[in-house]
Protein backbone atom coordinates (compact mmCIF):
# COMPACT_ATOMS: atom_id res chain seq x y z
CA UNK A 1 0.00 0.00 0.00
CA UNK A 2 1.61 2.96 -1.07
CA UNK A 3 2.73 4.95 2.58
CA UNK A 4 1.51 8.85 1.37
CA UNK A 5 -1.73 9.98 -0.30
CA UNK A 6 -0.24 13.55 -1.49
CA UNK A 7 3.07 14.49 -2.76
CA UNK A 8 4.07 18.12 -3.53
CA UNK A 9 6.34 19.47 -5.42
CA UNK A 10 8.91 22.07 -5.43
CA UNK A 11 8.64 23.93 -9.12
CA UNK A 12 12.01 26.13 -9.44
CA UNK A 13 15.55 23.92 -9.71
CA UNK A 14 13.17 20.54 -8.97
CA UNK A 15 10.53 20.75 -12.36
CA UNK A 16 12.50 22.89 -14.27
CA UNK A 17 15.64 25.11 -14.49
CA UNK A 18 15.79 28.27 -12.48
CA UNK A 19 18.89 29.30 -10.48
CA UNK A 20 20.68 29.70 -14.13
CA UNK A 21 18.70 32.27 -15.36
CA UNK A 22 19.70 34.19 -11.98
CA UNK A 23 23.45 33.15 -12.39
CA UNK A 24 23.08 34.70 -16.07
CA UNK A 25 21.77 37.71 -14.92
CA UNK A 26 24.59 38.21 -12.29
CA UNK A 27 26.71 37.70 -14.62
CA UNK A 28 25.90 40.33 -17.17
CA UNK A 29 25.75 42.77 -14.03
CA UNK A 30 29.46 41.49 -13.08
CA UNK A 31 29.88 42.93 -16.78
CA UNK A 32 28.25 46.30 -16.74
CA UNK A 33 30.31 46.74 -13.49
CA UNK A 34 33.49 45.63 -14.63
CA UNK A 35 35.59 49.09 -14.48
CA UNK A 36 33.98 49.37 -10.76
CA UNK A 37 34.75 46.44 -9.33
CA UNK A 38 36.14 42.54 -9.03
CA UNK A 39 33.05 40.00 -9.75
CA UNK A 40 33.73 37.94 -6.27
CA UNK A 41 33.05 41.56 -4.75
CA UNK A 42 29.99 42.30 -6.85
CA UNK A 43 28.32 39.20 -5.99
CA UNK A 44 28.88 39.30 -2.32
CA UNK A 45 27.43 42.76 -2.17
CA UNK A 46 24.63 41.77 -4.31
CA UNK A 47 23.66 39.10 -1.83
CA UNK A 48 23.57 41.44 1.22
CA UNK A 49 21.17 43.71 -1.07
CA UNK A 50 19.14 40.93 -1.35
CA UNK A 51 19.12 39.64 1.96
CA UNK A 52 18.39 43.21 3.14
CA UNK A 53 15.37 43.57 0.46
CA UNK A 54 13.71 40.18 1.15
CA UNK A 55 11.78 41.80 3.98
CA UNK A 56 10.35 44.67 1.41
CA UNK A 57 10.37 43.24 -1.77
CA UNK A 58 9.89 39.13 -1.26
CA UNK A 59 11.22 36.80 -4.13
CA UNK A 60 11.26 36.31 -7.27
CA UNK A 61 12.69 38.26 -10.62
CA UNK A 62 11.46 41.90 -10.03
CA UNK A 63 13.16 41.92 -6.63
CA UNK A 64 16.14 40.72 -7.87
CA UNK A 65 16.53 43.53 -10.43
CA UNK A 66 15.57 45.81 -8.07
CA UNK A 67 18.66 44.60 -6.17
CA UNK A 68 20.57 43.99 -9.09
CA UNK A 69 20.24 48.10 -9.69
CA UNK A 70 20.58 49.05 -6.03
CA UNK A 71 23.79 47.45 -6.18
CA UNK A 72 24.70 49.08 -9.45
CA UNK A 73 24.22 52.35 -8.36
CA UNK A 74 26.07 51.97 -4.83
CA UNK A 75 28.93 50.11 -5.99
CA UNK A 76 29.50 52.21 -9.03
CA UNK A 77 29.03 55.27 -6.09
CA UNK A 78 26.28 56.60 -8.55
CA UNK A 79 28.50 57.03 -11.57
CA UNK A 80 26.78 53.89 -13.19
CA UNK A 81 24.85 55.20 -16.43
CA UNK A 82 20.98 55.50 -17.42
CA UNK A 83 21.72 52.94 -20.77
CA UNK A 84 23.19 50.48 -17.85
CA UNK A 85 20.87 50.63 -15.37
CA UNK A 86 18.72 49.78 -18.78
CA UNK A 87 20.62 46.75 -19.51
CA UNK A 88 19.89 45.54 -16.24
CA UNK A 89 15.66 45.96 -16.48
CA UNK A 90 16.02 44.40 -20.11
CA UNK A 91 17.87 41.25 -18.69
CA UNK A 92 14.49 41.22 -15.92
CA UNK A 93 12.74 40.84 -18.87
CA UNK A 94 14.62 38.62 -20.68
CA UNK A 95 14.74 36.59 -17.36
CA UNK A 96 10.60 37.24 -17.16
CA UNK A 97 10.42 35.38 -21.10
CA UNK A 98 12.80 33.09 -21.03
CA UNK A 99 11.73 29.64 -22.02
CA UNK A 100 11.24 27.31 -19.30
CA UNK A 101 13.62 24.37 -19.41
CA UNK A 102 12.12 21.26 -18.25
CA UNK A 103 14.19 19.18 -16.20
CA UNK A 104 15.16 15.36 -17.21
CA UNK A 105 13.15 12.76 -16.52
CA UNK A 106 10.42 15.14 -15.20
CA UNK A 107 7.56 14.64 -17.72
CA UNK A 108 7.84 10.67 -17.36
CA UNK A 109 8.03 10.25 -13.84
CA UNK A 110 5.07 12.97 -13.43
CA UNK A 111 2.92 10.74 -15.91
CA UNK A 112 3.79 7.59 -13.59
CA UNK A 113 3.22 9.11 -10.47
CA UNK A 114 0.21 10.86 -11.39
CA UNK A 115 -1.46 7.31 -11.69
CA UNK A 116 -1.10 6.48 -8.02
CA UNK A 117 -0.78 10.06 -6.09
CA UNK A 118 -2.77 13.46 -6.00
CA UNK A 119 0.40 15.59 -7.19
CA UNK A 120 0.66 19.07 -6.18
CA UNK A 121 2.74 22.13 -6.77
CA UNK A 122 3.70 24.10 -4.32
CA UNK A 123 5.89 27.53 -5.20
CA UNK A 124 7.70 30.23 -3.67
CA UNK A 125 8.19 33.47 -5.68
CA UNK A 126 6.08 35.89 -7.14
CA UNK A 127 2.64 34.35 -8.28
CA UNK A 128 2.28 36.37 -11.89
CA UNK A 129 6.39 35.19 -12.79
CA UNK A 130 5.23 31.72 -11.25
CA UNK A 131 1.47 31.13 -12.96
CA UNK A 132 3.27 31.93 -16.04
CA UNK A 133 6.10 28.92 -15.64
CA UNK A 134 4.11 26.84 -15.16
CA UNK A 135 1.73 27.45 -18.00
CA UNK A 136 4.92 28.10 -20.32
CA UNK A 137 6.25 24.09 -18.46
CA UNK A 138 3.48 22.69 -20.20
CA UNK A 139 3.58 21.00 -16.64
CA UNK A 140 0.14 22.31 -15.67
CA UNK A 141 -2.22 19.28 -16.07
CA UNK A 142 -0.06 16.39 -13.75
CA UNK A 143 -1.34 18.95 -10.87
CA UNK A 144 -5.32 18.89 -9.06
CA UNK A 145 -3.31 21.95 -7.31
CA UNK A 146 -0.60 24.59 -7.82
CA UNK A 147 -0.32 26.76 -4.95
CA UNK A 148 2.26 29.99 -5.36
CA UNK A 149 3.38 30.90 -1.79
CA UNK A 150 5.23 33.96 -0.18
CA UNK A 151 7.30 32.57 1.91
CA UNK A 152 7.82 28.40 2.73
CA UNK A 153 7.95 28.52 6.36
CA UNK A 154 6.00 25.47 8.32
CA UNK A 155 2.88 27.64 8.99
CA UNK A 156 2.69 27.76 5.52
CA UNK A 157 2.97 24.30 4.72
CA UNK A 158 0.40 23.78 7.99
CA UNK A 159 -2.47 26.15 6.61
CA UNK A 160 -1.95 24.55 3.13
CA UNK A 161 -2.28 21.07 3.69
CA UNK A 162 -5.75 21.72 6.23
CA UNK A 163 -6.89 23.44 3.54
CA UNK A 164 -6.80 21.11 1.46
CA UNK A 165 -7.67 18.18 4.41
CA UNK A 166 -4.21 16.56 3.58
CA UNK A 167 -2.67 14.73 7.08
CA UNK A 168 1.35 15.36 7.46
CA UNK A 169 2.09 12.35 8.06
CA UNK A 170 0.17 11.09 4.27
CA UNK A 171 2.19 14.01 2.71
CA UNK A 172 5.61 13.99 0.82
CA UNK A 173 7.08 17.19 -0.50
CA UNK A 174 9.98 16.89 -2.98
CA UNK A 175 12.63 19.39 -3.74
CA UNK A 176 15.85 21.04 -3.67
CA UNK A 177 16.07 23.39 -1.25
CA UNK A 178 16.53 22.02 2.35
CA UNK A 179 16.05 25.06 4.19
CA UNK A 180 12.53 25.47 2.10
CA UNK A 181 11.36 22.47 0.95
CA UNK A 182 12.75 19.98 3.59
CA UNK A 183 13.39 20.79 6.75
CA UNK A 184 9.75 22.99 7.27
CA UNK A 185 8.30 19.60 5.94
CA UNK A 186 9.88 18.00 8.59
CA UNK A 187 9.42 19.77 11.24
CA UNK A 188 5.01 19.33 10.39
CA UNK A 189 5.51 15.32 10.91
CA UNK A 190 5.78 14.96 7.11
CA UNK A 191 7.84 13.50 4.52
CA UNK A 192 10.72 15.21 2.12
CA UNK A 193 12.45 13.79 -0.45
CA UNK A 194 15.77 16.06 -1.31
CA UNK A 195 16.80 16.50 -4.82
CA UNK A 196 20.23 18.31 -4.95
CA UNK A 197 20.31 20.84 -7.84
CA UNK A 198 24.15 21.71 -9.10
CA UNK A 199 23.05 25.21 -8.68
CA UNK A 200 21.42 26.42 -5.27
CA UNK A 201 21.13 29.91 -3.69
CA UNK A 202 23.04 31.00 -0.81
CA UNK A 203 20.00 31.33 1.03
CA UNK A 204 18.45 28.36 0.59
CA UNK A 205 21.48 26.05 2.22
CA UNK A 206 21.13 24.12 5.53
CA UNK A 207 22.17 21.19 6.81
CA UNK A 208 20.66 17.98 5.13
CA UNK A 209 18.81 15.97 8.27
CA UNK A 210 20.53 12.44 8.33
CA UNK A 211 18.76 9.75 9.99
CA UNK A 212 15.69 11.88 10.99
CA UNK A 213 12.23 9.90 10.29
CA UNK A 214 10.64 10.95 6.95
CA UNK A 215 13.95 12.33 5.36
CA UNK A 216 15.03 10.95 1.96
CA UNK A 217 17.72 11.98 -0.58
CA UNK A 218 17.77 10.75 -3.90
CA UNK A 219 19.91 12.06 -6.73
CA UNK A 220 17.64 12.96 -9.71
CA UNK A 221 14.24 13.25 -9.97
CA UNK A 222 13.60 9.92 -12.26
CA UNK A 223 14.77 7.78 -9.17
CA UNK A 224 11.76 8.93 -7.45
CA UNK A 225 9.05 5.82 -8.15
CA UNK A 226 11.73 3.09 -7.55
CA UNK A 227 11.78 5.04 -3.96
CA UNK A 228 8.15 5.03 -3.79
CA UNK A 229 8.14 1.02 -4.08
CA UNK A 230 10.39 0.89 -1.88
CA UNK A 231 8.65 2.80 0.64
CA UNK A 232 5.34 1.38 -0.07
CA UNK A 233 7.42 -2.25 0.00
CA UNK B 1 -34.16 35.72 2.95
CA UNK B 2 -30.65 36.87 2.10
CA UNK B 3 -30.00 36.85 -1.88
CA UNK B 4 -26.72 36.19 -1.24
CA UNK B 5 -24.39 33.89 0.94
CA UNK B 6 -21.01 34.84 0.26
CA UNK B 7 -19.92 38.96 -0.04
CA UNK B 8 -16.44 39.14 -2.41
CA UNK B 9 -14.41 42.19 -1.67
CA UNK B 10 -11.71 43.78 -3.60
CA UNK B 11 -8.65 45.01 -1.58
CA UNK B 12 -6.82 48.18 -2.64
CA UNK B 13 -9.29 51.45 -2.38
CA UNK B 14 -12.16 49.84 -1.22
CA UNK B 15 -11.11 48.34 1.80
CA UNK B 16 -7.66 50.79 2.50
CA UNK B 17 -6.20 53.39 0.12
CA UNK B 18 -3.58 52.21 -2.22
CA UNK B 19 -3.75 54.54 -5.35
CA UNK B 20 -2.86 57.83 -3.51
CA UNK B 21 0.36 55.86 -2.34
CA UNK B 22 1.43 55.26 -5.76
CA UNK B 23 0.60 58.67 -6.77
CA UNK B 24 2.62 60.42 -4.20
CA UNK B 25 5.77 58.13 -6.24
CA UNK B 26 4.50 59.48 -9.54
CA UNK B 27 4.82 62.90 -7.82
CA UNK B 28 8.64 62.15 -6.76
CA UNK B 29 9.28 60.68 -10.12
CA UNK B 30 8.15 64.19 -11.93
CA UNK B 31 9.96 66.12 -9.20
CA UNK B 32 13.27 63.75 -9.81
CA UNK B 33 12.51 64.77 -13.62
CA UNK B 34 11.45 68.49 -13.84
CA UNK B 35 14.81 69.17 -15.26
CA UNK B 36 13.88 67.18 -18.60
CA UNK B 37 10.08 67.38 -19.00
CA UNK B 38 7.05 68.71 -18.14
CA UNK B 39 4.79 66.69 -15.14
CA UNK B 40 2.21 65.91 -17.45
CA UNK B 41 4.13 64.64 -20.24
CA UNK B 42 5.94 62.24 -17.75
CA UNK B 43 2.52 60.83 -16.47
CA UNK B 44 1.97 59.83 -19.96
CA UNK B 45 4.82 58.16 -20.62
CA UNK B 46 4.94 56.86 -17.42
CA UNK B 47 1.74 55.37 -17.82
CA UNK B 48 2.60 53.88 -21.54
CA UNK B 49 5.80 52.09 -19.98
CA UNK B 50 3.68 50.62 -17.77
CA UNK B 51 1.10 49.40 -19.65
CA UNK B 52 3.98 47.68 -21.72
CA UNK B 53 5.43 46.11 -19.07
CA UNK B 54 2.54 44.65 -17.53
CA UNK B 55 2.76 41.25 -19.46
CA UNK B 56 5.73 40.61 -18.41
CA UNK B 57 6.12 42.18 -14.94
CA UNK B 58 2.31 41.95 -13.58
CA UNK B 59 0.69 44.31 -11.08
CA UNK B 60 1.84 46.12 -8.45
CA UNK B 61 4.85 48.17 -6.84
CA UNK B 62 7.83 46.13 -7.97
CA UNK B 63 6.54 46.56 -11.30
CA UNK B 64 5.52 49.81 -10.58
CA UNK B 65 9.25 50.78 -9.39
CA UNK B 66 10.56 48.94 -12.28
CA UNK B 67 8.64 51.36 -14.86
CA UNK B 68 9.84 54.56 -12.76
CA UNK B 69 13.18 53.47 -13.49
CA UNK B 70 12.60 52.39 -17.35
CA UNK B 71 10.81 56.37 -17.54
CA UNK B 72 13.89 57.82 -16.13
CA UNK B 73 16.35 56.59 -18.63
CA UNK B 74 14.30 56.79 -21.41
CA UNK B 75 12.93 60.42 -20.66
CA UNK B 76 16.81 61.57 -19.39
CA UNK B 77 17.84 59.84 -22.27
CA UNK B 78 20.04 58.21 -20.17
CA UNK B 79 21.69 61.08 -18.43
CA UNK B 80 19.72 60.33 -15.26
CA UNK B 81 21.94 59.63 -12.44
CA UNK B 82 22.63 56.97 -10.42
CA UNK B 83 20.83 59.01 -7.64
CA UNK B 84 18.13 59.77 -8.90
CA UNK B 85 17.55 55.80 -9.65
CA UNK B 86 18.50 55.48 -5.92
CA UNK B 87 16.24 57.71 -5.06
CA UNK B 88 13.28 55.84 -7.35
CA UNK B 89 14.11 52.75 -5.60
CA UNK B 90 13.68 53.96 -2.26
CA UNK B 91 10.33 55.55 -2.63
CA UNK B 92 9.26 51.80 -3.79
CA UNK B 93 10.62 50.72 -0.75
CA UNK B 94 8.99 53.60 1.90
CA UNK B 95 5.39 52.29 -0.64
CA UNK B 96 5.86 48.97 0.34
CA UNK B 97 6.75 49.63 4.31
CA UNK B 98 3.57 52.56 4.16
CA UNK B 99 1.30 52.45 6.72
CA UNK B 100 -2.10 50.51 5.57
CA UNK B 101 -5.00 53.07 5.67
CA UNK B 102 -8.27 51.62 6.54
CA UNK B 103 -10.86 53.21 4.51
CA UNK B 104 -13.95 55.33 6.82
CA UNK B 105 -16.76 52.77 7.72
CA UNK B 106 -15.15 49.44 6.65
CA UNK B 107 -14.45 47.92 10.49
CA UNK B 108 -18.02 48.49 11.81
CA UNK B 109 -19.66 47.68 7.58
CA UNK B 110 -17.44 44.47 8.14
CA UNK B 111 -18.67 43.54 11.51
CA UNK B 112 -21.83 44.22 10.53
CA UNK B 113 -21.96 41.92 7.36
CA UNK B 114 -19.95 39.18 9.11
CA UNK B 115 -22.80 38.22 11.11
CA UNK B 116 -24.83 37.34 8.17
CA UNK B 117 -22.50 36.52 5.22
CA UNK B 118 -19.38 34.86 4.68
CA UNK B 119 -17.19 37.27 3.77
CA UNK B 120 -13.88 36.79 1.38
CA UNK B 121 -11.01 38.87 0.07
CA UNK B 122 -10.25 38.63 -3.91
CA UNK B 123 -7.15 40.72 -4.95
CA UNK B 124 -5.06 41.53 -7.68
CA UNK B 125 -1.37 42.20 -7.26
CA UNK B 126 1.28 40.77 -6.29
CA UNK B 127 1.77 38.30 -3.02
CA UNK B 128 3.89 39.47 -1.01
CA UNK B 129 2.47 43.14 -0.73
CA UNK B 130 -0.70 41.90 -0.64
CA UNK B 131 -0.46 39.37 2.16
CA UNK B 132 1.98 42.07 3.76
CA UNK B 133 -1.00 44.86 3.44
CA UNK B 134 -3.70 42.45 4.91
CA UNK B 135 -1.73 41.60 7.88
CA UNK B 136 -1.21 45.03 8.85
CA UNK B 137 -4.55 46.24 7.54
CA UNK B 138 -5.96 44.68 11.15
CA UNK B 139 -8.83 43.22 9.10
CA UNK B 140 -7.81 39.31 8.13
CA UNK B 141 -9.97 38.11 10.74
CA UNK B 142 -13.71 39.19 9.53
CA UNK B 143 -12.67 36.86 6.35
CA UNK B 144 -13.04 33.44 6.21
CA UNK B 145 -10.50 33.33 2.70
CA UNK B 146 -8.13 35.63 1.37
CA UNK B 147 -7.47 34.92 -2.27
CA UNK B 148 -4.63 36.79 -4.27
CA UNK B 149 -4.57 36.47 -7.68
CA UNK B 150 -2.75 37.57 -10.98
CA UNK B 151 -5.52 38.92 -12.78
CA UNK B 152 -9.07 39.92 -12.55
CA UNK B 153 -10.91 38.07 -15.81
CA UNK B 154 -14.30 36.12 -15.57
CA UNK B 155 -12.28 32.75 -15.89
CA UNK B 156 -10.23 33.80 -12.61
CA UNK B 157 -13.15 34.39 -10.82
CA UNK B 158 -14.76 31.44 -12.00
CA UNK B 159 -12.33 28.92 -11.38
CA UNK B 160 -12.01 30.59 -7.28
CA UNK B 161 -15.71 30.25 -7.21
CA UNK B 162 -16.12 26.58 -8.43
CA UNK B 163 -12.72 26.04 -6.23
CA UNK B 164 -14.42 27.34 -2.95
CA UNK B 165 -17.95 26.20 -4.07
CA UNK B 166 -19.71 29.49 -4.38
CA UNK B 167 -22.74 29.31 -7.07
CA UNK B 168 -22.20 33.00 -8.98
CA UNK B 169 -25.83 34.15 -8.65
CA UNK B 170 -25.26 33.43 -4.54
CA UNK B 171 -22.48 35.72 -4.82
CA UNK B 172 -21.67 39.58 -4.63
CA UNK B 173 -18.52 41.22 -5.45
CA UNK B 174 -17.95 44.47 -4.25
CA UNK B 175 -14.53 46.97 -5.43
CA UNK B 176 -13.90 50.53 -6.72
CA UNK B 177 -13.13 49.22 -10.46
CA UNK B 178 -15.49 48.45 -13.12
CA UNK B 179 -13.28 46.80 -15.23
CA UNK B 180 -11.59 44.49 -12.66
CA UNK B 181 -14.42 43.96 -9.68
CA UNK B 182 -17.54 44.41 -11.66
CA UNK B 183 -17.34 43.43 -15.11
CA UNK B 184 -15.93 39.96 -14.73
CA UNK B 185 -18.54 39.00 -11.99
CA UNK B 186 -21.84 40.24 -14.02
CA UNK B 187 -20.45 38.49 -17.02
CA UNK B 188 -20.48 34.98 -14.88
CA UNK B 189 -24.23 35.77 -13.53
CA UNK B 190 -22.74 37.07 -10.31
CA UNK B 191 -23.97 40.00 -8.53
CA UNK B 192 -21.60 43.63 -7.76
CA UNK B 193 -21.55 46.65 -5.91
CA UNK B 194 -19.41 49.41 -7.84
CA UNK B 195 -18.12 51.83 -4.99
CA UNK B 196 -16.56 54.14 -7.11
CA UNK B 197 -13.02 55.77 -5.35
CA UNK B 198 -12.26 59.28 -5.73
CA UNK B 199 -8.67 58.22 -7.22
CA UNK B 200 -8.99 55.21 -9.68
CA UNK B 201 -6.14 54.10 -12.00
CA UNK B 202 -6.72 54.86 -15.57
CA UNK B 203 -6.37 51.39 -16.41
CA UNK B 204 -9.16 49.95 -14.12
CA UNK B 205 -11.65 52.47 -16.24
CA UNK B 206 -14.92 51.19 -17.98
CA UNK B 207 -18.61 52.19 -18.76
CA UNK B 208 -20.82 51.41 -15.38
CA UNK B 209 -23.20 48.88 -16.90
CA UNK B 210 -26.18 50.70 -15.36
CA UNK B 211 -29.92 48.42 -16.06
CA UNK B 212 -27.90 45.41 -15.78
CA UNK B 213 -29.45 42.39 -13.86
CA UNK B 214 -27.68 42.38 -10.39
CA UNK B 215 -25.59 45.65 -11.17
CA UNK B 216 -25.60 48.15 -8.31
CA UNK B 217 -23.84 51.20 -7.21
CA UNK B 218 -23.04 53.07 -3.96
CA UNK B 219 -21.17 55.99 -2.73
CA UNK B 220 -19.14 54.54 0.26
CA UNK B 221 -18.94 50.92 1.42
CA UNK B 222 -21.09 52.11 5.36
CA UNK B 223 -24.23 52.11 2.82
CA UNK B 224 -24.11 48.73 1.74
CA UNK B 225 -25.86 46.81 4.88
CA UNK B 226 -28.30 49.52 3.75
CA UNK B 227 -28.33 48.03 0.32
CA UNK B 228 -28.51 44.23 1.17
CA UNK B 229 -31.43 44.97 3.57
CA UNK B 230 -33.27 45.93 0.86
CA UNK B 231 -32.40 43.49 -2.06
CA UNK B 232 -33.46 40.99 0.58
CA UNK B 233 -36.52 42.72 1.87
Amino acid sequence: MPRFDVIGFDADDTLWQNEQIFIAAQNRLKEILSHYHRPEWIEERLYETEMRNLQHFGYGIKSFALSMIETAVELSEGRVSGHEIQTIIDAARAMLASEVEVITHVPETLTHLAQSYRLIVITKGDLFDQEAKVARSGLGAYFEHIEIVSNKRPENYARLLERLGIAPQRFLMVGNSLRSDILPVLSLGGNAVYIPHHLTWAHEAAEPPFGQVGYYEIEHIGLLPNLLRELAG
